[in-house]
């Protein structure tokens, strides 16, 4: 099968939206303007097999996470997606099957969060299986919540729970799309950003864009995911939960920081609101440079041993 | 060197434009719509080793190729390209001092077309080293030029030269981007397409998608480039120059189409506005299926041997 005939069978599974003048077949896709009062958001983001998908994944799920991953950063920007075009590289005697698959993972999520899936391009890649999907979305003037805008003394959230999300987390998460927008039109959120390299490896960013000198994180308060529970349980001495909680990867929640007087009704009207979310206070930002686990006995130094995508 | 620190490198060298709110560094790019009257183009397209470029091309070249082929997308519809993210796949061990150059090359062809380089992220890729590039745009509501207006009759035209485009021309080419807007603005093109997959290749899809059973191309205006003619006079007899200049693919050429009474008009202004470049009637689009090659001995039928990605 070429590439030309590989097409014409994905074209039919494309959804669209109001937003399409003209979808996949043409050199570039044609958008309406998100209107007047409103700035846009774009986003790219790959996933390659071997480093965030295996051979044996399911191709719906590595559909569904390629189109997440992007949807979770718009989410971060409290931001409305609206359409993407999506890379495919082929390594030779690919499976048509298994790409109509994948397309149709990528599809469903599409449609559910009104995603219009306008094009792209397939291409010879001969020594690696990867997607790359380049998303578009909108957010109303000025009210792109940015990784730049915290303070010393701002409370720091985070939506669900964190660590061992390679168990599956990181091929069925819901990115907080919803969650985000709520928040930030309900309350001051000073700072926002979704963590994909661990909580210790992406609160550094966020506190380097807002030059805030360091945070401290409450242990006992970490919202620990199951599967990394039963995974320190099971005797993984490498990853201790906390540890897994800190430093693992692509969990894509929220991190978030507000002014301290906004953290209880934040809790409150959230808990009202997603009742199904978890969103929990896990510290706060501080003076005091660096970031700082407190323990029971003290403060202990996090290191910035977050998830790396390679180390070269 | 990780992912953070060859980012830190690279972020002083994207160019920004008046588009820009908030450039890399935040989870999306933040940038201004573009105005009333006006619709988004998008576009993804992706260079990878082996495929589009050898190990030893020049980095910098790499980084201008994969810009200038989103470039010649936007062209094709008549549009005005705005910002750009870009994917990076690195093998292990990769070199820092390559990839800045590679965004050199491509921040070089930014600049000139007013492009802002607005982010992106790098991946691990073990098996492949691959620049993926998303570009944003737009043009005049209801103006962009598809490849579905064309009717029988149209007279069709192609800017440049045609064949041989691996000798360098591929990694050199300058996108119609000027070109393609002074051609909209000036006549009703009805149809218009940018040349990848080669004339024989690319033919076709403009064919299907306006709906014309077929084209007649004269031989002896057929533009070939010099590299073409070259070849087949080295006695490359498997690509005779006519082949070269209908089946090899990357010219990133416009094809076009116009009423046959707006074909003198059309040459004379565009050689009084562009004296530079070349344009050429090359046939026209018949209700006779098919394309034909018309020859001094007659009509011969051109196979759809145009320049694959990939045959699968």
């Amino acid at each position: 099968m070429n590439e030309f005939e590989l097409i014409a069978r994905l074209r039919p599974r494309l959804p669209g939206n109001a937003s399409v003048v003209v979808g996949a077949g043409d050199d570039c896709a044609v958008l309406a303007s998100p209107g007047p009062g409103r700035q846009l958001l774009l986003k790219t983001d790959c996933v390659v097999e071997g480093v965030h998908f295996l051979p044996d994944t399911d191709p719906a799920k590595i559909g569904r996470k390629a189109l997440a991953r992007a949807l979770s950063d718009v989410a971060a920007n409290a931001g409305t997606p609206t359409a993407a075009v999506i890379t495919l590289g082929l390594p030779d005697g690919f499976d048509p099957v298994r790409i109509e698959a994948l397309y149709d993972g990528m599809a469903d999520l599409a449609r559910r969060h009104d995603v219009a899936l306008v094009g792209g391009e397939t291409t010879r890649s001969p020594g690696a299986f990867f997607v790359s999907v380049s998303l578009l979305g909108w957010v109303e003037e000025g009210k792109a919540v940015l990784r730049s805008g915290a303070t010393v003394g701002d409370a720091l959230f985070v939506t669900g729970e964190l660590g061992g999300s390679i168990l599956g987390h990181h091929l069925d998460f819901e990115p907080r799309l919803a969650e985000a927008r709520w928040l930030a039109e309900h309350f001051d959120v000073h700072a926002m950003m979704d963590l994909s390299d661990g909580l210790a490896g992406d609160l550094p960013h966020l506190l380097a864009e807002s030059g805030v000198p360091g945070a401290e994180i409450h242990r006992e308060s970490l919202p620990i995911r199951r599967a990394a529970l039963l995974r320190a349980r099971e005797g993984d001495t490498a990853t201790p939960a906390v540890a897994a909680a800190l430093g693992d990867g692509e969990d894509f929640e929220l991190l978030l920081c507000v002014a301290p007087r906004d953290a209880v009704p934040l809790l409150d009207g959230f808990k009202a609101r997603f009742p199904d979310t978890r969103i929990t206070c896990i510290g706060r930002l501080t003076a005091n440079p660096g970031v700082f686990l407190r323990e029971p006995r003290g403060l202990t130094p996090v290191t910035r041993g977050g998830y790396r995508h390679f180390a070269g």
